[in-house]
């Protein structure tokens, strides 16, 4: 492996480096700046009747508390993690501060950006809704819902590229370690914003349906349904709130990986640290563009419109990043073969290109007026076991396209690179970067909508024609925007992991150089990181069960959270009287508090694990395992992510095309099974695909984090055995005690007297 | 990786050693003449009624009739294999031809296992149904259902022993390559027949049951539905023949796995070609005790008699075993650490405990009595949707569980084993085996009962009472028996597989020689074999992929065929006068024709896939590519292949529990919640789940053949990008040509005139 990387040596930022990482800060901070700008014209929108302001706030308010409590709980394990990166070997104390630091500063960006999506999404949605009561209403309302958009856009470029920058300026040679505590504790949140977000969502989505729609035979989003508030604060903590800390952690975690492979592969240049900031700063121009450029045309699908956009932005990127290789990097290496300014050039632009190609299968596969959605709205003819089928399938068969494209890329770039392979793939990984801020505009634009339509229904205050039908052609457009999100979230998992594998893999040769080993010296056997030992190949098993067990707790979460509201729901229906009249408010507040309760304890089983589980395979059977189960995550993880997010989009999509009136219409028995598989969809698609992206990053960084440390207890001078083991142990007895509790919850909930729901 | 193996050189067998295996062969031919002994007695029961021997006529026709069939499509690929394998590098013609021959040997001994258990189960079915009429019909039911699973398992140990220990006879020291062919040779076809028989047996049962039960409200196994023979035929071709290859391929595998690993542990010694002999030979003789003392007890359930008859032939293997660890082995290696007989010993032991662990694990998991299936059951109140959502969950977490538990057996023997680590874990896999005679008669027990109760309710000459109440018990006890099997038969593979790893690496690093080069010498990057490189990381990401598309493949293959079946039966409905009144027979013979052809068509895909996969990635990205794909594929496949499993297991007995009366009882809607679940289940459970472990194995053996022509064409004195690239690009294009050809039929079905029938 020593091969992919040229003379070792800490880079050393020469004086025109330190200005052009100051200039892209400045880029960084002028997108925040823009981001502001953007947010005062969203705010400046009218806000509609009394009655739609007046549910608009109860979702705020419903919205705000939940994040204000899960802020406390991340705030504890912030501290823990915070103090536990003290611990871990590094350089020198100006290191070890550092990566603590900006762990925490991490950690709070991602948590900040979260809220700040959240925050803006609640105040969005009643806007939007208010637009498309006026005349022109779809222009308006589609304005507002992607400036909206851009906001968070902006914000997540700009805070992911300014702190990145700062640590450049700061840390010069000895970023790359603070890097990782950076990129961590952004992933670390992300992920469990993803988690507590996706199980409060479609605990309250599922619930609500599961007593309004099945039991009550009452619309979706009627006001007499005391799940509806927590269902419309659901989408505004999970698909706003998460997706937004989840696309920033994607942002920091692969330029972070960039930056760290950059500064292995050009030695003591500075080049390495610098040019993979150039190229997110490019993509922070193209980002604005690609939002101004945004406008609704009369007669065209506003996913057209979008798309547009996206493709132009990413033209421009391509072009610029290359003009900026030629001009930034030299024609060679310090004696290696190979151009470096082809070779970025042609990384950033595979990146660039698989985002495209992400774009585009995606919608292939979750579009409505695509085959495989099609095919499976036509099996709803035959009932809801065949649309399940269908729906499994296309899932199955979409997420191997994709692994293929994503691994293509990989490959692409690692034969590209030569002797700097992983830093090009590294480079692919920030020529995706560029796409991120229009990604994020287009996928907030999906939960707004949705609100939006929401909030019409519930308030009444928007009549049946054009207004409402504005509102549900942006929700079916933000189904697949949704989707395509989470498939260029998941490719940046893939190419950062691919990367942050060099690093570690880096790690561990300086950690046995600093014990006085090398690899193939007499070290233990656990070290030799071939695939073929039985020792990596249990790693790699272990790998993958892990993300089968996270996918698993994280749906059972939704089903047990799902279960408490539909106990609450109904206890409203026939204690309070007058609700079904509508004579009587429900108490919308009692449903926010109980999901808000269950989804912030639940999110605690699958982040132990995604925590615990590789420092207790690196200090239980050795690097070389880790690194198996590091591969195995990875595979197994990406396709497990696609299929869960492709199967929901899909059966979304085909209940959707049966509402519009195929094969039989609403209300039909195809319209039933539909339902069902959108149903089985919900958590797969919001609560355990997203969640997949973050917990590969936080098992990477952990894993880079732990690396020295393990060698050092398995070889160094100070070997502890029994240290090791005790690890190990305490750190599987963790999982096994988290995993038990929350079965215990499980018990309790479906074997209780009559008057509790056995849903559960 | 070396230092796994003693010092090399072909293994030679001393005077002693080729009486004892000879001694071994006869113990395989008295296991095969004591099958025939079965036979007779099964045969010589009681026939029933005209009737009954009528219709299990019409079920011997057909099944004899589709595997005829695919016979003739089988032996096409086979001599096309055959001539290929000519073509692959061996060290002399003896070795070449010997590998071909033994690779006919094996795929035909495979099918010939796979007829006789069709051709006996399709016999025995009517005789148990027979003997449920009688007094005392329990008893004598039982007996014949599992003496008839008795014969099955005789042969099937008997062959796979026998072939073995004849190859080591005539081939000693170059038994490893010619074993190579022979398990390549049963795998391959127990593959086919899997795919091909799993497609046949859903495909019938998902069509007669969506007209008949859904659509025409006919109850199951209804002679009026014109699929009803052909979902009995399916039975006898899926969960029998199909079975029944899958575990004679299992036991011919691992036997082969143990017998190359040995062969390379014990150097020069003939031991490592005798030793792993010795233990399914004791195999042999605990399931002839296992099979005799299996006698039904009133009022104990049929599955605790089964089970006490496991763990006690269980126990008696591992006392021989380690008896005969300690008579046979040395107790030193020539110059190495480690004591052969201790380590020998324990290996063994860790093979039984796997099966007894893995057969308490699936029990639980889908057994109707424990939580977990009672909690599916308790969701049936809330809908299908949350029936599809805990299944899933039970599905994911059994497959966590069960991959680890398979995963501490393959890290305990590796840790046992110290400098022969492999044959550690493949010794672990021999003790595995000593339970495959037990496990087969357990399973063909499953489709005999349930073929049995088809016969029974078509024949009408079975009052209800005691006699239906027998046939019922030992039907839902059949369901848990075939979760067993599957669970024990992919635990094979695991263990197969991570020995064959070692072969590979060996392989790898002979063919290296032989060019004249060494790993670490300047050897393409593509040869580092570690699981760090990014290439390596792309072959465990594809090797992920090709399970889950695999899958998918199979699950819609189903779907397609269920489709054409329910086109037929609905025409049959509607041109044929008197069916509906049971004036007139429909014909039972066009639809089995239908599915004949239908899953001979669908079975081509899956298949080439499964070969061409591996052929692509190791010529295109080189042999550390391709052994992360094994990685991949082996991680990823035990996963899925134990969650379909489970998950279909879990809903099948649920759908019981409803039936015996919880939630509601038959027909009301937590019934047909259930039924959703339960067909949602099919596919999973008895098509795409079970032909996962012949696909590792396959895939396994298919990179173990071509690895020394990959360093040749790559490395060699004739090494040839063009040829090498050639030979991954016409694997890439069959396996897309397959893919494409199977979607256009996907497309004919769903998208022609209203006659035709829309679910495919």
């Amino acid at each position: 492996m020593s091969r992919h990387f040229l003379a070792a040596g800490s880079p050393e930022l020469a004086g025109g480096d330190y200005g052009i990482v100051a200039v892209v800060a400045v880029i960084a901070l002028a997108a925040l700046v823009l981001g502001y700008v953007l947010l005062k014209e969203v705010l400046a929108a009218d806000q509609g009747t009394e009655r739609m302001r007046e549910i608009a706030t109860a979702v705020q308010e419903g919205a705000a508390a939940y994040l204000n409590r899960q802020r406390k709980t991340l705030a504890v394990f912030g501290v823990v993690v915070f103090l536990l990166l003290l611990f871990l070997p590094a350089e020198d104390w100006n290191e070890r501060i550092g990566r603590s630091l900006f762990f925490l500063i991490g950690a709070v960006f991602s948590f900040s950006i979260g809220y700040l999506g959240m925050w803006l999404a609640t105040r969005a949605n009643v806007r939007v809704a208010a637009a498309a009561r006026e005349s022109g209403g779809r222009e308006k309302a589609m304005r507002v819902a992607f400036r909206t958009g851009g906001v968070v856009g902006m914000i997540t470029v700009g805070l992911g590229l300014f702190g990145a920058a700062v640590v450049v300026l700061v840390y010069a040679g000895q970023a790359p370690k603070v890097l990782e505590g950076f990129g961590f504790g952004a992933a670390l949140i992300a992920m469990f914003m993803r988690v507590g977000g996706g199980i409060f969502t479609k605990a309250s989505d599922v619930g609500a349906d599961l007593v309004g729609k099945v039991e009550q035979n009452i619309p979706e989003d009627d006001p007499r349904n005391a799940a509806t508030i927590a269902d419309n604060v659901g989408d505004n903590v999970g698909d706003c709130a998460g997706m937004a800390a989840d696309l920033f952690e994607s942002y920091a975690v692969t330029l972070v990986a960039a930056l760290i492979l950059g500064s292995a592969a050009f030695g003591s240049s500075g080049d390495g640290l610098v040019f993979p900031l150039i190229i997110p700063a490019i993509g922070v121009i193209t980002a604005v563009i690609g939002i101004y450029i945004t406008k609704a045309r009369a007669g065209e699908s506003a996913l057209t419109t979008i798309n547009r956009s996206f493709y132009i932005s990413a033209a421009i990127s391509a072009v610029l990043s290359a003009i900026a290789a030629f001009v930034f990097l030299p024609s060679s290496f310090d004696g290696a073969p190979g151009n470096p300014a082809v070779i970025a050039t042609f990384s950033v632009l595979i990146g660039i290109a698989l985002a495209g190609l992400i774009l585009w299968l995606t919608g292939y596969y979750t579009g409505t007026e695509n085959k495989p959605v099609k095919d499976v709205g036509k099996t709803s003819e035959t009932g809801a076991a065949t649309v399940i089928l269908a729906g499994i399938s296309v899932g199955f068969e979409s997420a191997v396209y994709t692994a293929l494209v994503i691994g293509s890329a990989v490959y692409g770039a690692y034969l590209l690179g030569g002797a700097v392979a992983l830093f090009a793939v590294a480079l692919a990984g920030t020529g995706l970067l560029t796409t991120v801020g229009v990604i994020v505009a287009m996928d907030t634009f999906g939960p707004v909508a949705d609100n939006a339509q929401g909030i019409a229904e519930m308030s009444g205050d928007l009549e049946e024609g054009e207004g409402v039908q504005v509102l549900t052609e942006l929700d079916a457009v933000g189904n697949t925007t949704k989707a395509i999100t989470k498939g260029i979230a998941i490719s940046t998992a893939v190419l950062a992991a691919t990367a942050l594998f060099g690093s570690y893999s880096s790690a561990i040769r300086e950690a046995l150089t600093n014990v006085g080993r090398t690899v193939g010296d007499s070290v233990p056997d656990s070290f030799v990181d071939s695939i073929i030992s039985p020792n990596t190949l249990v790693g790699v098993i272990i790998g993958a069960a892990v993300v089968f067990l996270f996918s698993g707790l994280a749906i059972s979460a939704v089903e047990r959270a799902a279960g408490a509201v539909v106990y609450e729901v109904r206890r409203q229906f026939r204690d309070i009287p007058g609700i079904m009249e509508g004579t009587t408010r429900p108490e919308y507040g009692r449903v926010v508090d109980i999901v808000t309760r269950d989804s912030l304890r639940e999110l605690a089983t699958p982040g132990l694990l995604a925590v615990f589980a590789p420092i207790a395979v690196g200090f239980g059977l050795g690097t070389g395992a880790l690194a198996g189960y590091l591969g195995g995550a990875i595979a197994c993880g990406t396709l497990m992510a696609v299929f869960l997010a492709n199967s929901g989009g899909a059966w979304d999509n085909a209940k959707k095309l049966v509402e519009d009136g195929h094969h039989g219409g609403k209300n039909s028995e195809a319209h039933a099974a539909t339902v069902i598989g959108d149903t089985v969809g919900d958590p797969f698609k919001d609560t355990a695909g997203p969640a997949i992206n973050p917990l590969l990053k936080v098992m990477n960084l952990v894993s880079l984090l732990i690396a020295p440390a393990v060698v050092q207890l398995t070889v160094g001078a100070d070997a502890s055995p029994a240290l090791r083991i005790t690890f190990a142990v305490v750190s599987v007895a963790i999982i096994v005690a988290a995993i038990v509790v929350s079965k215990r919850r499980g018990s309790a909930m479906t074997e209780t007297p009559a008057e509790t729901p056995t849903n559960a």
